[in-house]
């Protein structure tokens, strides 16, 4: 009944708390830990200690946290046993119990340590989402409660992952949840760094699984990151370092389990000794992708963007577009590339609009994979691509999609393929440093 | 940012709401299910069958679920091994998500079943307490919130035994619960009938599984329940049916194994054929209780005082006190049973205060039970407290403590004696019928 009245108050306070802030000059970092980070009790500990040994006199710490291991796939699961296609409200209100459950432990952990911390759910500190569900993006975070909790604690621990709607829903970020978490609470907050915990070094020019030759990269841009992650170097999910671009926040990545390894900064650059300079910076590989095509569309101006808002009005995310016309038909068949969590959605709302489109039919392929070559100079280097689809040629491996961007070539092969087209690119880009 | 703002066009919006409900006279109940009836999904889906079977045109329901079977021991387990007393505002946030898994799991099942339903947790809907934690008492609910959430769904399902301060803390409401949030929000809502739906068919005049001869009681008082509640009839929390007795809330404990069963009304009686006019309504034992006495407080005013207001500081419910006297010593023995659960807390605190007290030292028996004579008509009836102790006598049961009250005659014995001395107690309430 007197919310209205305490958050207006909230509101009132807090504007004398940030500018005590930033007279006091506090210093505060964001560290994000994802699952595999807290997935037990010892490795709360053990991310507990990491914490306390960052923690310097007068400083302050903003932890981020994703659910414990497994935690999100098995609560999906239970949702999954309950409704064949479980309303999104109550999923997203489910997934978010999640992290409640991880921030709260680790919280306890940390005053166990004679830490002042505490912990809060997105709807506690006021990471407020549009009304979207399963793939909520930030639209504001109360910037007031953070300072007023900084000032009564040295750690806060904020639920990765979740937000909330201005009317109390609870939502989810989608992947890369967390990051985007991190980045956006230290860009509210003016951190000095938003420091990505993670379970290798940092962010390598290919999957060192894969390419022995992958070499960690100290330092690289914004832009380069993006390109990578987008194209599942899996590392940083791109709208974490989108937010990061945009409001100056400096990233580093690095190893929970090596937590005196310096990982890899992530910045706009200065114009010295750095990699972006570089031709190529990296290859990435995505295996969770899949492709639909919508065949013998009508070549009549508008299908695509009715196809395109159908898809957008169920949020779902495409990524590569292609359209190839039957001349003979004066038909299409308009093919993209979707997540594979996605694709039933996908093919669920193309049928649907299959015979207003006058199309024939719905095609998928769920067994592909997207390889990249990604690096700031690539536009200038056309011969590279050539190198490459020749190599794929003589290799055998069959390219069903090619597209390039400023910093980019994607080639979309059978994920059967994706491995030995991932070495071939990585040593033509070896050969061109 | 604008939360007090929507919050505030909230309370206008319900008042018309309100009124719009009120108008077409809808009919609402308010079910509750315990732990037991949601222990697992198959489970879940009978809830939601019984719930659709009392979903008639028109009608609404309000359900409030516990946390599936004993999710809640095993959070409380996983707090307890993070910090040796873990912090209890962080243990109510952990304790909480309990609840919140079990009402979206149900309210998934319900959509499943082509029913209008929502979940909503106790920040959600608005179930505000005092700020304390684990045992915090339900100071409002918004119920603007209840009826505008009522204008779009046909059921309700809410977070049993959880609540929020006015502040975001999410709080927790301790023992029975769940049971107290069905009976408030019945309150608040104006509910024409609260059902308490568990795994016996009702209140029985002992615990069937000890006596044969316990009978089903039909109906029965606000007040006998209490009594017998409080002392361990484990069926119905005393809050929760304090709360109905206040706002005239019609209780039913029903089966949730076998629906169509009658159960056990409770309401405020009629003086017609009710059995709160027989002289004895049943036999309650509590076991988990335990004793503790601080010995050889010296005999002076106000010391008894401080002990209870020490333990109120720390949220310790003391139930039966005894004080003897030892005249040669001019000194005290004060004893009191406590719940098991606060039994550590409670020696802590006695610890603490005890050598400003100039007490000798304090001791505690944790192996005791309390059985129970309940009925409106004790009070008359001295003999039957001379047949008890006689009785108890010849069966060689040593009786520790002994209260009485207008309504029950209870007596402290170890917890080996408890099940004999229960049914010496029935018996000889069976005479006197």
């Amino acid at each position: 009944m007197v919310w209205w009245q305490l958050v207006n108050n909230a509101e009132i306070a807090a504007i004398s708390s940030t500018t005590a802030l930033q007279r006091e000059r506090i210093s505060v970092s964001v560290l994000k830990f994802g699952g595999t980070s807290v997935k037990n009790l010892a490795r709360i500990q053990h991310v507990a200690e990491i914490v306390r040994d960052r923690l310097t006199a007068g400083a302050k710490i903003l932890v981020v946290v994703s659910a414990m291991g497994d935690t999100t796939d098995y609560l999906l699961k239970l949702g999954s046993q309950c409704a064949k296609s479980p309303d999104r409200r109550e999923l997203d209100s489910l997934l978010s119990t999640g992290e409640q459950i991880s921030i709260t432990l680790l919280a306890m952990t940390l005053q166990e340590l004679g830490i002042r911390s505490r912990s809060f759910t997105a709807s506690q500190i006021g990471i407020f989402t549009e009304k979207v569900h399963s793939k909520a993006r930030i639209v504001d975070i109360n910037s007031a409660n953070l300072n007023r909790a900084l000032e009564h604690n040295d750690v806060l621990v904020v639920a990765g992952f979740q937000g909330v709607t201005a009317d109390g829903d609870i939502t989810t970020l989608g992947r890369g949840g967390s990051d985007t978490t991190a980045c956006a609470l230290a860009a509210a907050i003016g951190a000095d760094v938003c420091d990505i915990y993670t379970d290798v070094d940092g962010i390598y020019t290919a999957d060192p699984n894969v390419i022995a030759e992958a070499r960690l990269l100290k330092r690289v841009s914004y832009g380069e990151v993006i390109e990578m992650a987008r194209l599942g170097a899996q590392v940083l999910h791109p709208r974490a370092v989108e937010l990061a671009r945009q409001y100056k926040v400096r990233m580093r990545v690095r190893n929970t389990f090596k937590p005196d390894h310096e990982g890899t900064v992530i910045d706009e650059g200065d114009g010295e000794n750095m990699e972006i300079y570089r031709s190529i910076s990296g290859v990435a590989v995505d295996k969770d992708q899949s492709c639909v095509t919508i065949m013998n569309v009508p070549d009549k101006p508008g299908i695509a963007g009715r196809i395109m808002q159908a898809l957008a009005e169920n949020n779902i995310v495409i990524d590569m577009i292609m359209q190839a016309f039957h001349p003979t038909a004066g038909h299409n068949n308009i093919t993209f590339t979707v997540h594979v969590s996605d694709l039933d959605q996908t093919i669920k709302t193309l049928e649907s609009i299959k015979d207003d489109l006058d199309a024939s039919s719905v095609i998928s392929d769920p067994d592909i994979a997207k390889v990249s070559l990604i690096g700031a100079g690539l536009a200038g280097q056309s011969g590279i691509a050539a190198t490459i689809f020749n190599s794929f040629g003589a290799a055998g491996i069959n390219i069903k999609m090619i597209a390039t961007s400023e910093m980019k070539l994607t080639c979309v092969v059978s994920a059967a393929d994706a491995d030995r087209a991932s070495k071939i690119m990585h040593s033509s880009f070896g050969e061109e440093e």
